[in-house]
């Protein structure tokens, strides 16, 4: 006979009952378990790791949302909310025996406000939407993630995204002014709603809390007046070095561009042979793209500036555009570099450590000789205004041990980033990925204080398990060698 | 024979036995526990609430401050922080039986690192002496509360204070990058440290939790380039809605000065009888101040557009000044306006709400009907460009009944800030003053989310109790008549 261990053994879910329960919230039709309709929400964006989720619920309203996060809080199940599935580092990845609730279909903008400068949108809303229901009134929302056609508003209140203008105008949570949210037991709260607010600034602490304190399910966003003029220069050095000394003391002199960009060498060619859009000079080492806004008299004064700063710099030629279809030519290329190292690459694995400005020559070389050690090449596109580094690995997933390998690579250049006083994750987020480089950048104290708070949102740990911090179970070899996270395990 | 109801006693403290842990922590001198040399720590900047503490403590060190709160922890007494104690909340204000945790000892600069542009400095030191520190190189520090030349950066976090230029740069929260933190228990935590973090935004929480969350000991802080050119615009208008107007129009196009300040007639007159400046003509109804500032060539332009706008809404006439001296001419009447009214009525009570911009002369003309219809004369100042207003109620604290009739007046004017979408507090913090308006503004639900908060850092409330949240014994009636916040009895 045998006896099973009660303790070890996975919790009974009466999964017919629940699935009753969601589909007298939702009907039938909102309700996803076919094995073969489940298999697109195996992953996000982070194709790596897999793990098919138990259920599918695509709700349309906040009432909707919260009835469901009851019915798992009653059940015991984990759940997990996804927006457009496009984030980098596994946050919508769900796990063993979980209820997945997509958002794609909570997809209104509820509110437009532009006396006071504000936009309600539910959770679903792509990216690029927002501006374009704004433009025709001189406006515009600032973040803008290179994935802005594609992904989704809930998606980047979660990772706290980022984007190539975030240098000058900040990344989600300077856009998010409050949330209409669903907590982890069900119920509704409100928090924030404009600038100034008294008493905590919960808002700020849901934003790029990755799921694991409840789900957002109206969102009001700050929008911003679309700048009288834009500028965007090209400038191309024969070394890196050069280009990353340029963006320095662009920001020394007081200059604030947009956004600043630098493509080494190897991500130009790769742009050059797939998109053959003869953006970039092959021969270049690096280029540095550079978008200044304002009013039309501060964009010429300050593109003088930066030129004589470039030239100053060794730049060979600085190419200059100012209309808007010239702009989205300079711009093409690095719009599709991830696109383009992926078709020359069967697969690559991206990092989004953060450094020091004035450590990027050090830290690009550090890059180069890590490539080279690990017998991996790397491409370099980074948000360098904000010291935002995107190293592209290539590697071929289909032959084994090579994924490991790269994310031992990746590692070892998020702890590069620690070292040099930097971050693991710029605009990205933790997610599932880069939980186990947690400990590099935290203390224990620093963790057992975020991890309170999390017990305080999500006390039975069922909202979004297994992201941001290492547990034994995810990352125990490390857990064991650094000997911390403690209280970690009781989640 | 007399029997003592234990349960409603006071806790009974051996202060014989703290005072000599604290002395062995501080030396004697680091104590003060002299009746007379109490006195000056009965209130801060809100003077009608007062309270001695039973001790109160000079530290020098984060350690210092560490084992004081343990010792306040073991002993199970309530301690409280303070700063400059110029905060206009009561933010600071003592309770029974309380150690008053005095930082002015902490008024260190630790760190300038003009390459990252952070400053690291202790809470004690003086907002002003950050932009003295740095303005050699350049740079400044954006937060600029009018009592900037004797508040301190540690009372600035704790109430997140704004200042005329917040407008366009924001208020403390967005300038904090880090804090060192000694929690309600004695530990010692850091959160944050630069702009890209992931996990919790805990930064974010602990400004402006007024100290209910635990003391920040090391605040690193964000500085900014200073620009190439400011230039300072005096309208003035016959009638307060065109100013309010002129406001609205301002941001609509597009225009982000510096600073946008209205001043009514009423402080007009209070600035020129005290001042004797000759700043502002005694007939306008109101003035507009705005500062400019950026590039040389962008403030030439954007004043040209002010101006026009200015015309446009019929004021009467328009000075400038870009020179230094002339800019502190001009801003000078405003600067002094708290003061002058000081000197015209025995005491005043102020205010700090806000309103959406667009609401400014509706709510002007409710704020002269609710001052008529109490008797008491309101000065309006206010930081127009964000609409938060600071009336300022005129009244004799020294007749009985004055105070109390002044205090439903200044609530009435809150209730009506928040009825036109606004809120009870812009810059000046919640602290005892306002904490009975909470409700007003927030749901049960709402303010629980924000009591759990408090729970997880505070446990055992002895972090500057009774502040922010409304209690039956601080706002019994108000308790009872909205039937809320029930948990709040717990703390």
């Amino acid at each position: 006979m045998i006896t099973l261990d009660k303790a070890n053994a996975p919790p009974f879910i009466n999964w017919q009952a629940v699935i009753r329960d969601f589909e007298a919230v939702l009907g039938a039709r909102g309700v996803v378990q076919r094995k073969e309709e489940l298999l697109v929400y195996e992953c996000d964006g982070l194709t790596s790791y897999r793990q098919r989720p138990a259920v599918v619920v695509l709700p349309r309203t906040t009432e909707q949302v919260a009835e469901i996060v009851k019915i798992c809080d009653r059940h015991h199940i984990s759940f997990i909310a996804r927006g457009a599935g496009t984030g980098l580092s596994g946050g919508a990845l769900p796990v063993e025996n979980c209820v997945l609730i997509v958002t794609a279909l909570m997809n209104q903008i509820l509110e437009i406000d532009f006396e006071n400068q504000r936009v309600v949108v539910q959770p679903g809303v792509i990216n690029n939407w927002v501006t374009q229901a704004v433009s025709g009134a001189g406006f515009y929302y600032a973040p803008d993630p290179s994935s802005q056609v594609v992904c989704s508003i809930g998606g980047n209140v979660a990772e706290n995204s980022g984007g190539v203008h975030c240098l000058k105008y900040g990344v989600t949570t300077n856009h998010v002014l409050g949330l209409k949210l669903v907590l982890p037991d069900g119920a509704i709260a409100d928090v924030g709603g404009m600038s100034e607010m008294p008493g905590y600034d919960l808002t700020g602490v849901f934003v790029g809390s990755e799921g694991t304190l409840g789900i957002a399910t109206e969102i009001t966003l700050r929008i911003l007046k679309a700048p009288e003029a834009i500028r965007v220069l090209l400038a191309d050095f024969t070394h890196v070095e050069a280009a990353g000394q340029t963006v320095s003391d662009i920001i020394s002199a007081g200059i604030l561009p947009g956004g600043m960009e630098i493509m080494d060498n190897f991500s130009i060619n790769a742009v050059e042979d797939v998109v053959a859009a003869n953006c970039y000079p092959r021969d270049a080492a690096a280029i540095l793209l550079i978008e200044l806004d304002g009013l039309d008299v501060e964009v010429v004064a300050n593109s003088q500036r930066v030129e004589a700063i470039c030239r100053q710099n060794g730049a060979r030629n600085i190419t200059s555009a100012t209309d808007s279809q010239e702009r989205l030519t300079l711009w093409k290329g690095r719009k599709a570099a991830f696109a383009a190292v992926g078709k020359i690459s069967p697969d690559y694995y991206v990092q989004d450590g953060v450094i020091p400005r004035t450590k990027l020559p050090y830290v690009l070389a550090e890059i180069e000789a890590l490539s080279q050690k690990h017998g991996y090449r790397v491409a370099n596109v980074f948000h360098a205004g904000d010291g935002n580094l995107h190293p592209l690995i290539l590697y071929n997933n289909a032959i084994p041990g090579e994924l490991e390998a790269v994310e031992e690579l990746g590692g070892e250049i998020l702890k590069l980033c620690v070292r040099v006083g930097g971050s693991i994750s710029g605009e990205h987020g933790i997610g599932a990925d880069k939980r186990c480089y947690m400990p590099e950048m935290f203390t224990e104290a620093d963790m057992e204080t975020m991890i309170w708070v999390r017990q305080v949102f999500n006390p039975k740990g069922l909202a979004n398990p297994e992201k941001i911090f290492p547990t034994p179970r995810t990352c125990g070899e490390a857990a064991r060698a650094h000997q911390q996270f403690p209280s970690v395990e009781k989640f």
